[in-house]
């Protein structure tokens, strides 16, 4: 079974960038134990900062994946185009988020991407990635 | 560690209402699978399909229980009550939900409640509640 | 035929409350010139103020009754959970108001529940509820 | 007791429109099965697809007849006109739609006529005009 | 100097309808009254209650009238079409009310077609049209 | 028979301010044209760009004038206040505008006093305040 | 002179819920307060989660009590029922908030019940509850 | 092959209404080009200011053309009787502007009937029939 | 203790200004009557029509009063200035209104300004003003 | 002539997402038949997932094209800097859609970019672009 | 050249107002700095609560002053009759604020004035002003 | 001190693009004056079209610059992901623009980034950037 990541803008700025909300891990150091927590699986990463490029990561999953984990970030709240590769491919996919974006501004309040993922983790922090690839694995062997 | 698990208006038909859509697992069923996969873990269960009874709930279990996954049903988007009830009490709280409720009416994607709760899952069925519980054992260990 | 009238919030106090509005006939009087009216059909009733024991009335009427009149006083407007528990259940339920809420506060003139019903009837007084067994008793027949 | 039918745009298209929504039952069986149905009553009937031919018919029948019973199809969310030619008039008027419009689109789920009719009366397919006239000749009689 | 008076729907009730607010006066009593006030003008009129009849009549007025009153009645509110045709003739066009629109239902407190006439004038009863014409006389006489 | 002219902010920049919209009028001229106008009325004027003034003049006219004529210019469509004095005082109040108020900026387009006035001139440029003393004129021979 | 004091959700937490905000003085301890300061008034009291059970107690006070002090916590922006429940008895309602809701949520920002009640309290912590019994018995004794 | 152009209120004025705009060309002229450039098809053209008589022409059509070009003019926006003439017909609707109506008004970009159309051409003038010909020709013959 | 009481726009009129609404009692005569029932307090009164006399008011009691009874009519809903005025001072302000203003005009039930202050009272009449001071002195000896 | 194809994200999934809806044909295919139809036009074409290269398309076809035919599937609906892009360069674009936009997400139905475009086409599938490219080449010759 | 600083409501405060946020610098000693700063320029400095003023003051401004300096405090968000002002006078005029009203309340997030000066500057503090004596400066030496 | 001017899509464009809005300036000459006028500085430059490389180059600054100038031209009004990286960073940021955005259309009224940027400059022209400069200077040296 074969997972991929997918972190859109800023997250590469992990552990440096307001660790008293995000924590002192870095990006990197977080996907390594996602991949030792889950060393039965193939988990693979990408992070990008721009749109378009995660939109090509998610249309080449379709044929090397078999689901992906998408914290899409900012574009979460404003990228239709996005929305549409999630529609366009065959792969599932889980939106997923490390601070609880319920708690924050009003226009973070509404995703555009959730509508077309399989389901929804928000709020657990780093944990937040474990949780998907959990409810990932389990909708891969038994659906919802 | 004791979990209580309260689910809201309408959660007592599983098995029953739209099986193609929730499943044929009862209520209780999925109860007892949750406690035989936590059997490390005290798991109480409380449903009801009173708002106020709801609340109550959550106010006891502020003395009873170490931590609370709560599916509040269609309360999820019109009760500023429970909102209420669960800041005002200390048991860290889950919001779970089986559906995709991204995926379906307008007046179904606004939660009242994801902003007093640690995080949110959503969109998994069933698993939805494992999910909340691991998420919640995690919380409880590390933090966020 | 057996057919449950379901009451909500406030129409306990029909034949006191504003009687230059609602008239001075009492909900018992009301109900009992409705099972005159109607001496070949099974027709209960049940009131309630509080909105979870409305869900569980429309919950236990899947078992017990053909169809049902439901007149959700204030929560028609407010209430998601009640709207559940119509889907969730199999028998049919239409939608009755004494006052024509089309004429009143702008808060009044979206029902919630009125798309999970067959039918809506509405400002004829008590005789909307005439109306609405007749409605129901066609329907069971004949479908729409 | 003289009462006039008013049927607004496409209504005449009943019986081949959509026949799977509509039935097969075209707009003159309708009328002539609710003739005979109240055979005691005089009812008329007036069908066009002109907003402005509907609001003279309204006008008309001030005269003519003690009752209207008036289905404005797709006026009836945009028509301020066919609003104040109902309240120009002292003709008691019940609106009657034969689908669910709370069950339809967003546009369709407002009336601009409900407010300045006596009632209405929606989803019970032919039968909707049935429990309309039944609706008018009791208020005509004893008010509401 | 010809002066045609476009009077929109229900506007033919004058007299009958609601004569509390609109007074006893009929519509071809308030027309002859005009006529006389105005005896150097030639004031011709038109009612009818069908929008596209009301755009027809505007289109005309462009080779044979140097000004028109208009009060589009309910249509002022819903027409674009009667915006366009405004737009799309020469004549100078005056916007007519009896009543105060302003003092009543929000849905009458915006008008499409005010934004392309010369100019509005509202709430003095038969008055208002005494007034338009004034300011239709003055206008061709000097412009704004 | 007294009549106020009231003009608010700005307008005592008439003549010099836009001329090719306003003309090149000043106001003081456009004062003692109306006078002679009207010279068997006494008409008064008074202007400030006060808000709390325009209110003083407001109250204050209730016991001198037996009319207003009120040009609130920016005031009106941001003034609770100036509406409050309106209703507060017994003295009828005649909105007038020079220019179309409907043809311009979103924010123009409702008047916060229109609906205590009784009635509204606008767009007819100076000769809008011939319009409107005339209308109080007749107001106050005949009301509406 | 019978007063009730009706508290709705989760004001039963209050002492322990919060005591930054709320302060630590317990539920019945403010009541008993309120007693000795109206020693000679009947002050009773009452609370509960559940909506239904606010609508009864204010149904009941109707023969019992000659005024309400009623704080409906979160259902103060939710419940048309409630509402319905105060238009509906002839016992005056004095609303009453211990915080300023006005500095809190936007959704805190609208109170349904409002409308309906003889006047409004808020900010003034437990204090805001004498304030309104002080409101009240003046209002019984002189009216508004 | 048969096609009927439909145009609604205001298009009669071609060529005369604002020529900058709408170019100088006549309705006459403008079908007469097309019936030129589709010799091989039967090109037939019905215009009416009146939308009861466009509803009249769409049903009309459904049984003497395979296809309708649709210029709805003023009434695109506001017109859910026409949207439901249209849904009501099996014949496919292609909607046709000449101007690119997205530059403009704010209350002209949403048109209530494209969604019931096969298609939309907006903006290039009288081009914009010659390709909605086109674009029926081809739907006809392969389908989208 | 030193209490300001400010008066905003048009409550100079109080006592001729619908006495059916507002009773007969002068605003002199009312705050001569609170000054009797506060005889042990300094009790001070400003009113104007000015917005930015209020503020002026405002920003001078910050160092000759302990608290402010502000009653500032229209401006309540339209104000940022003043609620800048009252967030810039250290004295604390009390709102007070004496209509219920809950029950009017929607444009009236947002209040700018009570976010900034204590507390607010509404309702009561004359009243309100006893209750503000009241509430200002407890909250000047004990906090709220 | 020269003109320049732009598809921007996910269109270059044609062929294998949803071919129900999109039908089975790849883009490469698409862009084969289209210059193949238009052999006398130098027809090139660029498809890329990413917002910025389409802009960058845009701007360097200012001096390699005559026109565009953009389709910039879901930036259509969010993308400001697209529209700035094509308002910024000379070469005249057109819009186009496969699918029936109006028949979609009500966040589908908003284009940002079609008021810059000199018209724009939707709904036609890979006829679309046809028609563009028709519409495109008339304009250049002739003009709107 | 002679350039006038005009501060709105509340900045006479500087100083001794929140002085976390604005500093403890006060008003006059602002404008001194100002002064000295731009020893070369004359800048004059008009500061008061009311609005009408302001507006006599930019009135006054045209014609002794080459440019404005504006901080029109919480006039900013709801004076049309200040925005009519800027409008009605010919000397260019810069918005200024001291904070960065983007980050502050949602009602301050829009500025009714910023549309007709030539510019904008917020956040900077009392640097805020400098730079807007810089902005005009050399606007009035070369325009934009 | 070392600046890093950030301009994003179409500004690349200066020079050519509207040249009578824009000036004739290009982007190169704009970069070159700026770097002359502050020659005790250094002034970096970056510009690109893709939302993403905008946010890798405000990522990289964190390390390499004192300061930004950040134009994000069209994404200024749609880039939450812009915004993120803003907060996530060091670096104080100013936000400019050479036009006046409150002046043109609706959706460019509202900025996304600018309540985490330290403050706003627009209207300016090329002196936006000059004036831009300076306030940050003044910001590292003093704070606000």
């Amino acid at each position: 079974m074969k997972i991929l990541v997918i972190n859109g803008p800023n997250l590469n700025l992990l552990g440096t960038r307001e660790p008293e909300v995000y924590g002192s891990q870095t990006l990197d150091n977080l996907i390594t134990e996602l991949q030792n927590s889950f060393s039965n699986l193939d988990v693979a990463h990408y992070q990008s900062n721009v749109e378009g490029e995660l939109i090509n990561s998610l249309q080449q999953s379709d044929e090397n994946y078999d689901g992906v984990v998408l914290n899409a970030g900012g574009y979460t709240h404003t990228s239709v185009a996005i929305r549409d590769a999630i529609s366009g491919i065959k792969t599932p996919v889980v939106e997923v988020h490390m601070s609880n974006i319920a708690a924050r501004e009003e226009f973070r309040q509404k995703s555009l991407i959730a509508g077309v993922c399989i389901g929804s983790i928000a709020g657990f922090g780093a944990h937040s990635y474990t949780l998907a690839i959990e409810a990932l694995r389990t909708y891969l062997k038994k659906g919802r």
